[in-house]
């Protein structure tokens, strides 16, 4: 009656099979799964700490005929660096649908969460970047405003970047890690200016307050925003919701009590026409931009789909 | 800025290490932590399939001003055995409360969910049953049934045992379980003769329509009810509850949406005056049966205060 022992795997032996995955697709996958009612994905559990302050998310789910069900721990303790540890930690877990058998325990301490958060942000450059004259801002300096120039190159040319962060330190910090890059990066002195010189911009900040302000946002933009993935937590000013032709949800459920859209829809910013779901616009990409003259938001509060995509991946295409 | 390795253990590590455990104080603790305000419990989440049946609880939580917050994962697929495999499935996880680390992996296959359910258990009987002329009435013959009478020594010197399940096959095999004990165990033809017999009754099944009623219930009768854990399962007619001089839950918030006193509560059998929490009943054994002619009933839905004390006691207490 006893079971077979899961295969568990380190960070470095995730990291190593990661580079073997195509992970556009299989991430998009997961989202048509989403919009496609072919995913079962309950609210996201969540854990607050104040001392000192952290976060823990617990996203779960499964996509129907697909072997696994997944749990994803992944949590955020901001004063970790202090002390010499990374900020995200966690792991993710695979069981059985069928029997409810622990297959397989990713000991992969936050990085497939980060990895597939940047992927779904690549996902949107892909639909909703204008075509022409591309310069792309990142507003953070931490893990995911690295991760997105490092697989900037999987959907766009693009090597003009703007860069803001908080401390003169942390932006040339960020700037030293592509300095052998193709890169052309230019620190911003000021988010208005960032936003003056950009038509794609990437928030990832773990913000409560708005950095972002409609007035500085020009036509033809596309604002991706990355951060936000509570109720608390928010980087664009409401009025850009309003201001957007397009706004892009990752799951429209979520953003019922999560991120930008949450905000947007509270302060009475958010219009049904204008709204629509990522997995959607991958399954029908004219419902994306139309033109270089719109403005379009997509707002990615993190969806269990992509764990578990993720996750299934990682376990099938582990060799031993 | 890499983390240490977690603890990982087998379940045979977990169970040799349960050995040393004085589990009825550890359980107790959590209770009454739930009812003082010093636990944070979100609600349980919850995962069901249908082909084959089955049905996965995420239980976390974390106990203020201790070291580790605990996510449990317990699945229940009742094809199991049919292939050789438990019903019960599962894991806990332990991370620190600082930084989010993950410290320990607890690979119980479900079994510590199933001891600490079964503690709880023997917590009610230890306020709540009656002092005189004890028989104790068992219905249901699986894991749980089984637990009981293990751990029936720790606060009941009853030797006098009523059994009823579905199939004479499977009531004969529990018996056998116990031929080497001091138990007398008399297998009872129905349910009505099972009640008529005991004034205690545990009832241990998943049903999900009622299987004892309150024409059958004796003065002076304590009922633990263990089975129902989830918004469907039942194995009390809501009239049991109407018919108790004290009704006690493990979590009052929980039994909002599960288990028996949630279905009392949507049958308007549920009367506020009686309904008290199994942690205020612990600080104050007062609230607990009073006399040898009350009628009691503790609903059990499981809680995750439970898996924090018993993790984190594993893994305080496991010997490298």
């Amino acid at each position: 009656m006893n079971t077979k022992a899961p295969l568990v795997l380190s960070l470095s032996e995730v990291t190593n099979t990661l580079k073997n995955l195509n992970l556009i697709p299989l991430i998009e996958e997961g989202f048509v799964s989403l919009s496609s009612n072919k995913a079962i994905v309950p609210p996201v559990g969540e854990l607050l700490f104040e001392n000192p302050r952290g976060e823990s998310h617990i996203k779960y789910g499964y996509i129907i005929n697909q072997p696994y069900y997944v749990i994803k721990v992944a949590s955020g303790f901001y004063e970790n660096p202090k002390i010499g540890l990374k900020s995200s930690q966690g792991l993710m877990l695979a069981f059985s649908q069928k029997t409810g058998v622990l297959k397989a325990i990713l000991l992969d301490e936050g990085h497939l969460t980060d990895i597939r958060t940047a992927i779904a942000s690549m996902i949107t450059l892909k639909y909703l970047a204008p075509k022409h004259n591309i310069r792309i801002g990142i507003i953070g300096t931490g893990i995911q405003a690295e991760l997105q120039l490092k697989y900037l190159h999987t959907v766009s040319n693009c090597k003009e970047i703007f860069v803001w962060g908080r401390t003169a330190e942390k932006v040339k910090a960020f700037k030293d890690i592509f300095k052998d890059s193709n890169y052309n990066i230019t620190i911003a002195p000021s988010i208005p200016e960032l936003a003056h010189n950009c038509n794609i911009i990437i928030t990832t900040t773990p913000s409560t307050t708005p950095l972002l302000f409609s007035s500085q946002i020009k036509k033809g933009t596309h604002i991706t925003a990355i951060g936000s993935d509570t109720s608390e937590k928010m980087e664009l000013d409401t009025d850009i919701i309003k201001k957007a032709d397009i706004v892009i949800s990752d799951s429209i459920e979520q953003s019922k009590t999560r991120g930008e859209i949450y905000k947007a829809r509270q302060n009475n910013c958010l219009s049904k026409d204008t709204l629509r779901e990522l997995g959607n616009i991958i399954k029908d990409p004219t419902l994306g931009r139309q033109n270089d003259n719109q403005i379009t938001v997509a707002d990615l509060t993190g969806v269990a789909v992509q764990d578990i995509m993720i996750a299934t991946a990682i376990i099938n295409n582990y060799k031993i």
